[in-house]
């Protein structure tokens, strides 16, 4: 892990010494605001990890690490709008600060400046530029499918977790492959690693939606219970109708179509319907069936043994991180 | 003109071939909506153009095109959520139809459709990047500065023409550019036909603003005066106000900041100050300048002859036009 935190200084220094405070200041403060907010990094963490791990040398993937990143937070920023989000990472959001079209329109050029990185690669500029073209679009799909779900009453587990591999994890897998490729690692070695990332991907956003329910608010640094009140159907809570009775299952979709003056109550109620239908189990199982995959992904690379290594503990790390 | 109105024919059917009916289709369904409701299509035929000029196959600019087409559609979108902008052709704009969110996102997803089109240029693909993404962060430049001078009160016309420079003709010297690049042009050509679109966009923009202040409502297609309702800060306003007289002035500031509900007397007392104050002419000879730049330019290049006729045509038109 310490190799990979090093990545995340080298990230947060690039973008330290990045000046994005030009003109007009209602265009850049607020991209200079959001990519100063912080934040995992995971995804350019991810594309230096797999140049290395292929043998490249990480300054190659420098760039397009950086233009993943303002990618990923420019997605944030344009959802935080959709989701009528106030806060993010414990900050105002943009369009709480400013305005939404300020923050519709800083977030397009973000989106601008991520391929400005992104068109930096030099080896295999043209395929990595249809690997992040095609997430980027993939990961639009699944916030379209996370705004729709809102509205349908009959989601299935399995179109969850299509939402989730294409709003999370296809970019986690794309951010690998795009470090491979930046390396110059054959074809099949970064259809591999994407691969890799992927099922991670999932492992670590069914992690989240736990955490969300079953996380120490302590370590987790926000409120649980977020997704509850938010009615979002999640992997939780899809489980958990699909193994309650019947009068359950009724009394957990009345729960989900309210906002009541009482959160912690409808918290409670609906944690103790998770504990009752074993909720918690049957996510840390869904979480380690992609780990495994992963897992299983990655070994079949031919990478060297001790550098798979880091980038299997970091996936680890993801789906059994506390916060 | 007829070789242009081929090209145009060309771009249709392509976008008419394109499926744009996928899934989700809250997100794709106003991505083709706003696709078919059609358009000048002046971006692509400039793309297609400066490949023909430059001995070039116009199949060969043919995706890159497209890119360009639907990147300014995606920016009509968002810039219709931001202006508030009820209609865009004759139909009601996506935000309307659908809602904010659904334009946020598809939009976002059409920015990055224009890259994947744009990114199947053959030569050149990383100077045509390059181009396209420093031009789409100078439009977004624009849009904001459009947008900031809404409550400055003290813009001078410079600041108005850097404005429109950036909002739209950099886009049409862009254009041009790229399809000079994909026909292998040499830099320095490529770089003698950006100028001569940004100088024909300059023109192009002054007379959108004419229009709708002088232009015949029949043949224009839209309601003159939008622009004064709206307040806008037009070459036309900024003239006026530089050239009148203090108690004039005084009454133009005053006219301008107001949304009175007789709008017809409005635009006829803001009329007779453009009027009385030579705005149509003023406007006009700014016209002529910046198309005889344009002019200069393209001679300057080393297309033959019969070939400049075509553009050097289309940029008259550009400017010449009563809609």
């Amino acid at each position: 892990m310490d190799k990979l935190e090093g990545y995340k200084h080298k990230i947060n220094n690039f973008l330290a010494e990045e000046d994005f405070q030009r003109k007009p200041v209602n265009l850049y403060d607020p991209i200079d605001y959001t990519l100063k907010l912080g934040g995992k990094r995971l995804r350019p963490i991810l594309a230096l990890a797999a140049c290395d791990l292929f043998g490249g040398n990480i300054d190659d993937a420098m760039k397009p690490a950086i233009g993943l990143e303002i990618f990923h937070n420019f997605t944030l920023l344009h959802d935080d709008i959709m989701d009528d989000a106030p806060q993010r990472r414990g900050k105002a959001t943009v369009y709480k600060k400013w305005n939404s079209n300020i923050a519709i329109l800083s977030g397009d050029t973000m989106f601008a400046l991520a391929y400005k990185y992104v068109g930096m690669a030099g080896k295999n500029l043209s395929k990595i530029l249809e690997t992040f073209t095609q997430t980027a679009i993939e990961v639009c799909e699944g916030q379209q499918y996370d705004m729709d779900f809102e509205s349908w009453e009959d989601v299935c587990i399995n179109e969850y977790l299509e939402m989730i591999r294409l709003k999370t994890a296809v970019l986690l897998g794309a951010s690998l492959k795009i470090g491979a490729l930046a390396a110059d690692a054959p074809e099949d070695q970064a259809k591999l690693i994407y691969n890799f990332g992927l099922n991670a991907g999932l492992a670590f956003q069914l992690k989240d939606d736990w955490l969300d329910a079953f996380g120490n608010e302590a370590k987790f640094g926000k409120s649980i219970g977020g997704d509850i009140l938010a009615n979002k159907k999640t992997y939780l809570y899809l489980k958990c109708l699909e193994n309650a009775s019947p009068s359950d299952r009724k009394k957990l979709t009345e729960l989900f179509s309210t906002k009541p003056v009482n959160q912690q109550l409808k918290i409670e109620q609906v944690l103790d319907l998770y504990n009752k239908y074993k909720v918690n189990e049957a996510s840390t199982k869904e979480m380690e069936y992609y780990f495994n995959l992963a897992l299983e992904t990655i070994k079949n690379t031919s990478a060297s043994e001790n550098k798979k290594t880091d980038l299997i503990g970091f996936a680890e790390w993801l789906y059994k991180r506390d916060h």
